[in-house]
């Protein structure tokens, strides 16, 4: 499956009925405006449901967990192994995402699609393995279009099951050792913006790592360019060629949710270089995104003005698993209810603004 | 009742318990400092409860509500009806704070601090009145020093019986048309910074009714000075002169709260301006606090750098009756159940850091 097998609708773009919600938002009982960020994301997601009475149901947090070639250049402060140690992690409940997950009614979903360690015979993990975690994307295309194309195929398959089950609202979390360095390249390869502002601590690298980590995407793309014999790939054979699997799963995930208008709220770094590859195809897409958090890795806060992402929360979390989609949950309820609980000065006989 | 009244012991300020609480923090299955300022306030909050497994329970909000005489000089953009009109509203379930309350599990109690309106008989009205609104401050004291007393007398009592019901958690709300223009004038006594700083929109004034404002308040401050022949002002004596009577209650609330050791959510402007009052005179009743949101209302950034407080969300709000504190208390939550509920690296089986 391909990108380009999706069809996504804009969100309303009718403007009275933009202005309805709007309307409707402001005769609520409170000063004009006062309720800030929320009140945009009310009108958000009206827009997208084409709906002024939204709801959101089932809510879900996916992630997607995938293993990475590429650190074997020692691009990360911790070893490969870590990423089926927390996938069971995942499994027993004990990870950060369960805790956040349970407290704020997310049902969650641990998805292998690419972990290099045998996952089968567990339930809690669905299987959706493209391999035992890509290729080296130094030296070599991370994985064949065959594996990408089964990856967006997995991706869109899994949202479709749980639109099916009732659910228009999903969170997109990722665990891979590695794979801040993939969405790096990415980030650059989209956006154009110099290595620096792409590339970051991750887990935990010293300023020095973080060096040598940027000059590992640089020589990557530089021999990827000398391979491919081009100096510009599209957003499928950008995912291909430095990507991971659990990113190009997450592609074809956000491509499906946005077709079935379903709200997407995106984590962090590395789910928004998903966001990134899909918008890059379809720029519609960003109408039905929620933008839960502003990482602290370094990249995110421009990878966010470049989508035109406003974050919910500033809390300087640089976690993954779908950490921050889960927290900003809340506030995304709380926009919908109280555009759909509260009283209006008319029914409440509340006297409006006298001044100016 | 007065200030002088109330005991506030410190936060644990052993080294050694804070090291282990720092420690149980670092050996939860996330890198290092990956959970931002949940992992700064679950220390707080460890610290204020003196326990490795600190609590939340029967969280609540408390609305007090109150008039205010200032508002004949012009200083708001809605009729002071709307206090009486705002807290029949919240009766009826149908306000911001409502909505928000109900979705977050907060208990919510509206307190009749000094409304103008007879609220006998209605039993979802927690009484505490202490008049019909303050005196117009411009010209006069805007309460007695009995008054003043018995506010504080009330906002200790109301605490002490929560508590007594096996609340450990409370957001501090407020409604009263007129009242951040008490709150600013609150803010440049205790802070000295000067009035463009503390002076604000409130519920949505204009530029020019701002600098109004500025004005009254000015000459406020210049006619109690003469009135009282001094320069200098205690922080019971501030809040009897230009306070409020819902701003007074809220300051025998907050320390009572604090001398139980009870968390604060100190909420925005107004709620914040109660906590400078109190921290005037108790400065450790920090260490109780959570900082919900910094306010969109000016002077409130300000604020929180002076109390050196770290707030959870900045949304652009600027609504109050605890709305602030309302949303961010799912945070809380979170802050403390990573720390209750995540296994650490050791019970999980999971490989520590191997760089730098």
């Amino acid at each position: 499956m391909t990108f380009s097998q999706f069809s996504i609708e804009k969100a309303v773009s009718d403007e009275l009925f933009a202005k309805k919600i709007q309307l409707k938002i402001d005769q609520k009982t409170k000063p004009q405006g006062s309720l800030g960020a929320l009140e945009r994301l009310a009108l958000r997601i009206a827009l997208a449901q084409g709906s002024e009475h939204p709801k959101l149901t089932h809510p879900h947090i996916l992630i997607f967990a995938a293993d990475h070639g590429i650190t074997q250049e020692g691009v990360s402060a911790y070893p490969k192994e870590v990423t089926a140690q927390m996938v069971l992690n995942f499994t027993h409940g004990n990870a950060a995402i369960n805790v956040f997950s349970r407290q704020n009614g997310l049902a969650l979903r641990v998805i292998d699609a690419g972990v290099d360690a045998d996952f089968s015979g567990i339930d809690a993990i669905t299987s959706a393995k493209i391999g035992f975690g890509t290729k080296n994307f130094l030296y070599e295309d991370a994985m064949t279009e065959h594996e990408m194309q089964q990856a967006i195929q997995h991706g869109s398959r899994i949202i479709a099951e749980i639109h099916e089950e009732g659910s228009n609202v999903v969170g997109f979390g990722e665990m891979g050792i590695g794979n801040t360095t993939s969405a790096a390249a990415i980030m650059h390869l989209i956006t154009q913006k110099p290595l620096e502002y792409c590339v970051g601590a991750g887990t935990g690298l010293l300023a020095l790592q973080i060096q040598q980590k940027r000059a590992v995407i640089a020589q990557a793309i530089a021999n990827a360019r000398e391979r491919h014999r081009t100096d510009h790939f599209s957003p499928s054979e950008i995912v291909r060629i430095v990507g991971g699997f659990e990113i190009a799963m997450m592609c074809g995930a956000m491509l499906e949710a946005a077709s079935h208008r379903m709200m997407l709220l995106i984590d962090g770094f590395i789910a928004s270089s998903a966001l990134l590859l899909a918008a890059a195809e379809f720029p519609q897409i960003v109408q039905y995104c929620v933008f839960a958090h502003e990482s602290d890795e370094n990249g995110h806060a421009t990878m966010l003005r470049y989508l035109g992402g406003e974050p919910l929360l500033r809390l300087g979390m640089r976690l993954g698993e779908g950490t921050g989609a889960a927290l900003a949950y809340p506030l995304v309820q709380a926009a919908v209810n109280f555009l759909n609980e509260m009283a209006t000065f008319d029914s409440a006989n509340v006297s409006t603004q006298v001044l100016p």
